[in-house]
């Protein structure tokens, strides 16, 4: 399939109403499944600091930086993007300062391509918050000075930090959401994406719109047609992975992909358990992120071919094996479990380094697997075999769909 | 200088005093100050896991693994040997699982040549133990099983850790230390040492002696007389760096080294400041290990050749600046002060990590201009100039002699 954009546009990118370069941020899809009901699909996405094959799974570094790792170690991993998160940086070190030292991947040191989330998620997750039309009010820290989060805060701070996607801010509603909620939220998040559009002063950052609609199959429809006409670069969809389960997601997935316009990237924010990956990619899904490899990491829990496992369990204890002998990270190529045994049970730090270059590394040998798989037209049967090795495993697997 | 013993000895190593393979332990002297009063010698030793160029700085992994790093990363700060500790080691997971595994340098994937510590220090820190002629008797837990450490144990332990160098069992004694206890605990330790001697079965592992005699000048000559015609590969001193200071040190280096064979390698224990190692190496030590380097790392301390620095002080908030300027290790090319005091602050152990692969870069540099120094027969005029640019810091520094 072809660029979606001509070169050599007229207008300048920010009258457009893209409002960035396009050039910059090519999506192309290279091969798409013909398998029946599977709207699975590859591509590449190309930003200002590289290309991206997609689907892709982007780790996160919440505070401009990944878990006890070094840019290297993550580069090693496979990664081919990372996430930061707007919520945490404007608050330390503030996106002022990280503009003052030249940007995200400048201050981290990350020459992959970073998107950064609009703070919107865990402004919503705070106990304590206002919200009207303008936009959020909430305090950064208990007795502290109140601080109004809006759409165009959100955008101008995105555009401090830096990062090669940024993220419209949307009102994130619970999970379950009363109806009324759900639509009052939705009305405001459509106004909101709007003004982010407009806001925009950057046309070397691509904003993606952020499709809602809790579990409500005509909010996530509607949410869709709002959008699109918007001409957003990239569509994520919101609201998922907030304890729903597979089953659900699964249904919101198969209302809302079709909605979105087949040549723009889709990004399902919030997922990277195997199991939803793989759900995600079957409905047309090409990005995804999550805390999960990471925050499993810290906890000693290893994603293998074979499935979980806690390395901390006793039967590890003497284990020689690394902890996939398919893999082929730094750590499985050098320790056994037995080391990461005694590493997590005398809390040695090095222990959740080596479990999140594990991690990382599994899910970017996962996506590497499905992107072949899309590519040989065998999504479906590679899903199956997957879950053949994968799901027979002890570790407490969520049954795909 | 030659080295020490003549090839194709006749004797099976382990039937000769020495107890070792002594061609595999090579320490030869390649330049030696010629400046009054200074004994600083630069030279190297061979381990079966390479050689090593002394005056060397060894950082301590405590549990088989450095403070958040990788051995890669470790490979990379330039340190030659590393420390691990057999009283850890021995708690969790065990020597026999560490033997099981392979040995310390398979178990932690450490290609660098190992020193392991008798675990004596350790157990004679803890509040609650019982010192007789056989051994000391602890427990590892509270209420756990008594354990009696001897000797013969203590050589046991480290000979199923397998590193290159291990240390004889001696009894520590606190500072300051009462006349008679540190007479009697001299005297048990010259017994204790010969013990460990007749217990070594290994030879292709090097036992160090350890001289001890807290800070009475003839108790501290009377241990190293005692100990030399035991014909050690090496010797350490220990019950230094308790807090006696600088001072205090000085006077006993002093007192010890002239006592100690020349063409054997002398190894200063638990001493890492700059101020100690400059110290140490002017009175002809060649090795030395500490913590500090690691254990500041994590509090946020950086050492640079302008002095030490904490970063998390508000001034380094916006410091576009790496630690260090001169500093080639992979934080200082990567990172500013700035970064790294966003990373302290919100505490990413990421930060632990960067800054440990600085502490350990910069003293392994130290060690390097050291070396150089001794072989331009300069020692003492590098030393002047190193505390002129280092001692004007404002960081809480001691005083060199």
């Amino acid at each position: 399939m072809e660029g979606l954009w001509p070169r050599g546009c007229p207008l300048p990118c920010l009258s457009c109403t893209r409002r960035y370069n396009c050039s910059m941020f090519d999506f192309r899809i290279e091969s798409a499944s013909s398998e029946p009901g599977c709207q699975a699909r590859r591509g590449s996405l190309q930003t200002p600091h590289g290309t991206i094959e997609t689907p892709v799974f982007m780790p996160v570094g919440t505070r401009a930086a990944l878990r006890a790792l070094t840019p290297d170690q993550v580069l090693a991993t496979g990664a081919q993007i990372v996430l930061a998160n707007t919520y945490h940086l404007a608050l330390q070190p503030g996106s002022a300062i990280v503009a003052r030292l030249g940007g995200l991947h400048a201050f981290m040191a990350m020459p992959l391509p970073i998107l950064t989330d609009s703070g919107g998620f865990q402004v919503f997750s705070l106990p304590k918050k206002q919200i009207d039309e303008q936009g959020v009010t909430f305090k950064w820290k208990k007795g502290g000075e109140a601080f109004l989060l809006t759409p165009e805060r959100a955008v101008a701070i995105q555009e401090e930090l830096g990062a090669d996607i940024i993220m419209a801010f949307d009102e994130c509603v619970p999970y379950p959401c009363p109806r009324d909620y759900a639509e009052r939220a939705l009305a405001r998040t459509l106004r909101w994406e709007k003004r982010c559009l407009e806001a925009k002063t950057r046309d070397d950052q691509a904003l993606f719109g952020i499709v809602q609609g809790s579990t409500y199959e005509d909010l996530r429809q509607q949410s869709a047609r709002d959008l699109v006409p918007l001409d957003f670069p990239g569509y994520a969809i919101g609201g998922l992975s907030v304890g729903e389960g597979l089953e659900v997601m699964n249904r919101v997935l198969s209302w809302t992909t079709p909605e979105l316009p087949e040549h723009k990237p889709r990004y399902l924010m919030g997922v990277g358990l195997p199991e939803d990956l793989w759900c995600g990619v079957g409905h047309g899904v090409d990005m995804f992120d999550c805390v999960i490899p990471t925050r499993h990491a810290r906890g000693a829990v290893l994603y293998t071919f074979q499935g979980r496992i806690r390395v901390t369990n006793r039967r590890f204890k003497k284990d020689r094996l690394p902890p996939d002998t398919t893999c082929p990270c730094y750590t499985c190529q050098h320790f056994s479990r037995a080391y990461l045994h005694h590493l997590f049970t005398a809390e040695e730090v090095t222990g959740t380094a080596l479990a999140c270059i594990h991690n990382i590394t599994f899910l970017q040998e996962l996506m590497a697997r499905i992107r072949q798989a899309i590519s040989d037209d065998r999504f479906e049967a590679a899903k199956r075999e997957f879950f053949e090795v994968y799901g027979s495993s002890s570790g407490p697997q969520r049954k795909a769909k």
